[in-house]
């Protein structure tokens, strides 16, 4: 990326992060936002709550223009954010007092929801008010503040780790007046998503390269995620017309592979396409267990069209919930496509459903047999008018096998339901 | 953590991370390997190919007793790992040749299969074979090494980035010479976890602090996570009496609320106690989507326990498929305790299970009213001898209502299921 951007460093406090014990949302969300925005994101720092690891961490990011820490706000001890912003920015603590007032607030209420004297909140909430001197906060995500700090013209801001918290708290952020002035000095670039559904990460790769590859001012990315492949372009002045060459070339080479050139996940799309129609949608799940109803109603305003889905593991609930003949699943299996058939058409009928997907396969680690292994999964899809079936062998553990289905299984969809190529708006020029 | 273990630091670089496009699995990796061979992970850094990022990454990588840098060992101008190591170390880049003719083996077979000729290979070869001067290679992934480096009695270890093959080669760090020396100063920490259901972050964190909190030879981390407060000792030598005096502590301030002294989580214990007594196990789901069949069906082995679920998202499919009378949802509402406590009937009918556990609520962000509230969220769960209800109101955005939720729902079972503190092991002592 261009060297003219303000430099951005996002410093994630967190033990069990550090340790490895649990992985990492808010560095990547926080850094794809400041991308997103226009700034630089060219570190990610993750330490624990010894102090001088997180020191040496705030005090290497505060060279940055802006400086984005996350966790350590809560009201106890090891909880030390704040305290290390005031030390090496050579601060006072001071309380907030209208700050305390409103913490104060939540705690109460907390307090008598828990049927606990409040003075056992009493000393977190004098902790959590206390601010570098000069600092201001931003808003409250539970009792945790979200703080901002200007020092020699850089910016430091402070927000909680429970990634619901810090993404709510992130707006005030952008929409403070320091990080604001930090915006006004760049345009944020021009950002182009391309996604496809097909095609392999290297032939992406490929077909880029031999379109001539990224340049001044055009950086590319190219992401495998789920079976999908997400293709990011970040353009700066002077880099619009090799974009541009770039972007043709995919769209010429994968023109019916391409799903969306916004960024609305497939779930969106299926339930988008439903609606246009009146259609109403349910979906039949073995191996993947409840994902596919979880990704789709995962989105706002999901209930207008789909109506419910049935999580048929055993046996037993296939032919109870969704009304696969036993004959059926005695002669051919539960994982076969006559089961996925009978699956997809008993939640049409059960559900009373339009539109239906069925999954079924072999997660793994065990289960599977020399003739149908650890990761075969046939799908079904119906509509009114159409059907459609796959049936795929996925690499990998537990988790791909049943995140790859759920994503075969949208897809799945999508496809029955859009023309291929219609989705993505129609190329300007 | 005791300042007596050897530091060790992470450096990841890959431009997709830093920007946030992808999450980084390495660095977790390599933090809880580290931890469990009793060397203490201080630090992960994740940078993009920016140089002047990647040097002063490695640079301050360096003064921890061991550094491990993923990524950047590619054939390609853009992978820079091995280069700047060298010149951050004031070494030249000398060619191994015993390693470019190993490397040139692995590539004249890629070239065969790809049909092209080995010349276009030759000079990412010999760029791959290029190591800092006194560095040895610990063997080939693909065409990249691991390259191992001592400075000044610290370590230097550079891994490929894609998972599969670093994982395969960290096996020959820990096996080598170097590494081998800095373990055996240490031994490996004792690990004790505590997990609560019930108490807040902030009740537990005061009483360790009443029983005397942490010290030398003991790290206490206390982390909250969908409703659950974990709680994590790093024993060192000398602080056996204190973590036991911390653990006792805990015992008997919240006897009924700790559900776990190990790493299984909830839905695990759930399975396992259905197990126990030869019950079969259901769900119905509105708000949480699916999300509860997803946890359960997350455990390898589950499918023996698990008959199914059913998503009732919409009235007409708790109706249809569980069998809720329309008068009740008229009169009650869908989000009801009436609601919930039929759709768990329902659901131990329709699918034939013993044990089955209801939720229905209001995710958001829509659909709240002054009434109901988005947030709110009923829960009912009914085994063959005992049946338990919930009413709660969940902070947070649509995530964390059905995140929590599901996990209230999981608790549920596990209270219905289990008597409390029976779970934990029983105290030694």
């Amino acid at each position: 990326m261009s060297a003219g951007r303000p430099r951005a460093v996002v410093v994630v406090t967190g033990s069990e992060l550090v340790r490895g014990d649990r992985r990492d949302a808010n560095g990547p969300y926080l850094a794809a936002e400041l991308g997103r925005l226009g700034l630089e994101p060219s570190r990610i720092v993750i330490v624990g709550d010894a102090e001088a690891e997180l020191e040496a961490a705030v005090r290497d990011g505060l060279e940055a223009d802006l400086c984005v820490l996350t966790g350590g706000l809560g009201p106890t001890h090891d909880d030390r954010t704040v305290e290390v912003l005031a030390r090496v920015t050579g601060r006072r603590l001071v309380v907030d007092e209208a700050l305390e007032r409103e913490i104060e607030r939540v705690s109460r209420a907390v307090a008598e929801r828990l049927r606990r004297p409040y003075g056992d909140f009493a000393g977190g909430v004098r902790k959590q008010a206390s601010l570098p001197e000069g600092a201001t906060a931003l808003g409250l995500a539970g009792t945790a503040p979200a703080v901002l700090l200007q020092v020699d013209g850089r910016v430091a801001v402070a927000l909680p780790g429970p990634p619901g918290e810090l993404r709510r708290l992130w707006s005030k952020v952008v929409e403070s007046g320091p990080v604001g002035q930090l915006l006004e000095r760049v345009g944020a670039p021009e950002r182009r998503v391309l996604r496809f559904f097909g095609p392999s990460e290297s032939a992406v790769a490929r077909a880029l390269d031999e379109a001539g590859g990224e340049g001044e001012g055009l950086a590319v990315t190219v992401c495998a995620r789920d079976l999908e492949i997400h293709v990011d372009f970040v353009v700066e002045p002077g880099g619009e017309a090799r974009a541009e060459a770039l972007e043709s070339a995919l769209r010429d080479r994968f023109p019916a592979e391409l799903f969306a050139d916004d960024e609305r996940p497939v779930e969106e799309l299926v339930l988008q396409a439903c609606r246009s129609r009146g259609w109403k949608l349910g979906a039949a799940e073995s191996s993947t267990g409840g994902l596919v109803a979880a990704r789709l109603t995962s989105v706002p305003g999901s209930s207008d069209v789909f109506v419910g889905g049935v999580v048929a593991y055993a046996n037993e609930a296939k032919e109870a919930a969704l009304g696969v003949p036993r004959e059926l699943l005695a002669t051919h299996g539960a994982v076969s496509a006559e089961a996925a058939e009978a699956m997809a058409v008993g939640a049409r009928e059960r559900l009373g459903v339009d539109v239906a997907v069925a999954v079924t396969g072999i997660a793994g680690p065990g289960g599977g047999t020399a003739d149908k292994p650890v990761g075969l999964v046939f799908l079904h899809g119906q509509s009114p008018e159409t059907a459609a079936a796959r049936e795929v062998h996925l690499p990998g553990d537990r988790d791909d096998v049943r995140a790859r289905a759920t994503a075969l299984a949208l897809h799945l969809l999508r496809r029955l339901l859009i023309q291929p190529g219609t989705n993505a708006r129609a190329r300007a020029g």
